[in-house]
């Protein structure tokens, strides 16, 4: 028998491919070349295939690392600062002196670094970030070995690193040419905050630099009941209906929140072809609404699922918020069949993938793809006996069950312990770096 | 100096009493002896106590064990059998035939031994649980060493061990008696399905044999809104007052869920004394509302927090459940004040322990009362840096954070590894009982 020789053989597990047709093997191996995934199948079709990097995955689930579709990475050096307050003051008190007192460089690595940590050892191997000083955050996500959309934020007030916002979009720009091309890992993107905090020009412009270079354009848009208010009262229009006149909406916009939308704006979402990152945690935790999801997904738009930043949720692990998501919206339209376990599921793959543009790459484990692969131990006593694998992933799993990890063909996690960073070192770092922060805060 | 020798020693953690005064001490001692916390405080005035078995908690929270106020400990065999269903559906067609058909004293016990297992490895180190052949729930309850409240079921119907239902409270009371004193780890209770399963006669008669023994009454009522109409309609007002009237409430009376509650039951609970059991994430799961719990807060109403059973959660962990819990009531009143992280903390601890009867034993670390007590590894990407060991406790730790558990002053999980079962044997024995049930569903 001839031999094929790889990088790394999962060998073993359950299979599941998440691919459109929800192929699931039972025991079987995967092959990962050159960053890809070239083979898998039943383990006894496979037994050609060899390698020096062997993952048994016996009594584990295999498959597709999962997708955080929005998310501020720095912003774990702020969990925990301020909770349960009024928005305003949450802001206006605590999250906004600490970033203008402590968003520089080398914090914003540190968090961002902790942030990656965070999601690979809780299974997600791809995030879109938006925030400032972002050439540090992907210095960080390369660090770590995770994929990332990045985007340098821009708003039309200084910022951290932009203190003088008239050439905010430059330094957008700047971003994505320095980071266009560089690694595997690293897809540059553009993130204007809010259609409140950016001027149309500014929309316009910086959406349009998007479009022109063919990266992804993020834009929060309808998070709160008085954003929506405040501009129906000062544009006569929705959120949404405003970024569509402004031309700011199509197939490469990441609309995030989509909170306070009504029919026709779902209509004009829907023929843009803009993607929604649904954040249920962190519209629960800041009281913002209920994101009209089954809506979403009943007109066919793409959805992707996101924890946002730790300042809001405060955890990034997507399998708490695929708990959360299903559980949310059941309750939310008294009906226990919207939102199933398939459903969200699926947003917290190839849905996200989609959202953020990278839908060719990854989302599901084939033969093409990028090899970004989890290993879930399933036995443990909350995940036996097992009837159905993706019930289990999204109700009962959590992120601790996630026991390796697999990006780009890289072995990231192995037995639950982190490989690409000395962790140890890391959480002395945040903790000084914490230290400092609460001297900002009254 | 003077030397006190006890059981187990916990040092160089941070304790989190919980106790009325909400007292914390950065790094300090706690002594077990004979099952009681006999010692508590800063670790240079603990200097005199000695132990052969010490628990290093350096970089770790101490806290009082989280108390589980309602749930169906077998139904852990039954977890993700059928998922995503309309109510009625699900029961009938598979929860209710894989009961008749697998419920019996045997599966009965691993499935208790399973969600024993998973409780005690995510800090759960008390819980309330109502169910069929609880004599087997004691006994598995008994063999992790975990502290049980255990009802026997009392329903009108032919049940899994009562077929004959008019000898229902016989096996009720029977069981109190059989388990009454025997082990400081079980507390024997009676719990009556619910008010449209049982007659007014069973009612008033098996709360009388509660009361009378001055054990725990505990019923499901008002869960959904058809339960609530049609008791209006039936008898003209509403579960709380049916069961009011009927002269069960009382401050021995555990109401779980009390989703479907007005002005008037929030009135009625309050005079009554009685607590309640909120159960959030099984009452999102099945669709049936959002109990009204910051109102049962401002009214003074003793509420605990539960995970109901795994067929409609699908978990045990209380860690998620707060999370939830403080998430999903902001949401529901648009305001992220109400719920605080404090007080979804209190009903997992002391408001549970004081719903359930047990507020003098458990549910503080304080000199006097039972060891039960955890520790939580604060030391992960996900918990550094550390503002608020509260907000991060509801929001951003997990059970599995937990690293060692004591129950009744006898160590249960040390280094996350469960020490009073074998667990691989016990996963292998599930394994085997969910082929069988596997067979009996569609």
């Amino acid at each position: 028998m001839e031999h094929h020789s790889v990088d790394i053989l999962v060998i073993n597990g359950m299979l599941l491919s998440l691919d459109q047709s929800g192929t699931i093997i039972e025991k079987g191996s995967v092959a990962v070349n050159k960053g890809k995934i070239v083979a898998a199948g039943p383990c006894e079709e496979m037994e050609s295939w060899r390698s020096g990097e062997t993952i048994d995955a016996g009594g584990c689930i295999v498959m597709p690392g999962l997708v955080n579709a929005h998310t501020h990475l720095p912003m774990s050096l702020f969990r925990g600062l301020a909770d349960d307050l009024p928005l305003m003051t949450w802001l206006n008190e605590y999250i906004f002196p600490a970033e203008a007192s402590h968003v520089n460089p080398e914090t914003v690595g540190i968090g961002a670094l902790l942030s990656c940590a965070e999601m690979v050892l809780s299974g997600t191997t791809t995030c879109c970030d938006g925030y400032f000083f972002e050439d540090s955050v992907a210095r960080a996500v390369f660090e770590i070995g995770i994929r990332g959309v990045l985007g340098q934020g821009v708003i039309d007030y200084p910022a951290p690193g932009v203190p003088n916002p008239s050439i905010n979009i430059e330094h957008a720009v700047s971003f994505v040419e320095t980071w266009t091309g560089k690694t595997s890992l690293i897809t540059p993107s553009i993130f204007c905050h809010s259609p409140y905090t950016c001027s149309k020009k500014t929309l316009a412009t910086a959406a349009g630099e998007a479009r022109s270079r063919g990266v992804l354009f993020q834009i929060h848009v309808a998070e709160t009941r008085s954003e929506y208010e405040r501009m129906k009262k000062e544009q006569g229009m929705s959120p949404v209906q405003y970024l569509d006149k402004l031309g700011v909406l199509g197939p490469g916009t990441l609309l995030v929140h989509a909170v306070w939308v009504d029919e026709e704006d779902i209509r004009i979402i829907a023929d843009s072809g803009a993607g929604i990152a649904h954040n249920p945690e962190s519209n629960m935790k800041l009281a913002s609404g209920i994101a009209p999801v089954p809506e979403f997904i009943k007109k066919g738009l793409t959805v992707g699922i996101g924890t946002d930043g730790c300042a809001s949720n405060n955890n990034l692990d997507l399998f708490a918020e695929m708990d959360s998501a299903a559980k949310l919206h059941k309750v939310n339209t008294f009906d226990p069949t919207v939102m199933s376990a398939e459903t969200v599921l699926n947003m917290a793959t190839e849905g996200g993938a989609r959202a953020i543009g990278l839908e060719s790459q990854i989302g599901s484990l084939e033969v093409g793809k990028q090899a970004d692969l989890i290993v879930v131990d399933m036995q443990k006593p909350h995940l036996v006996p097992m009837y159905s694998p993706v019930s289990h992933l999204v109700y009962a799993a959590k992120g601790s069950d996630v026991r390796d990890v697999v990006i780009d063909g890289k072995v990231v996690v192995r037995d639950t312990v982190l490989l690409t960073i000395d962790q140890e070192k890391l959480l002395r770092k945040a903790e000084a770096a914490g230290m400092e922060i609460r001297k900002a805060i009254p």
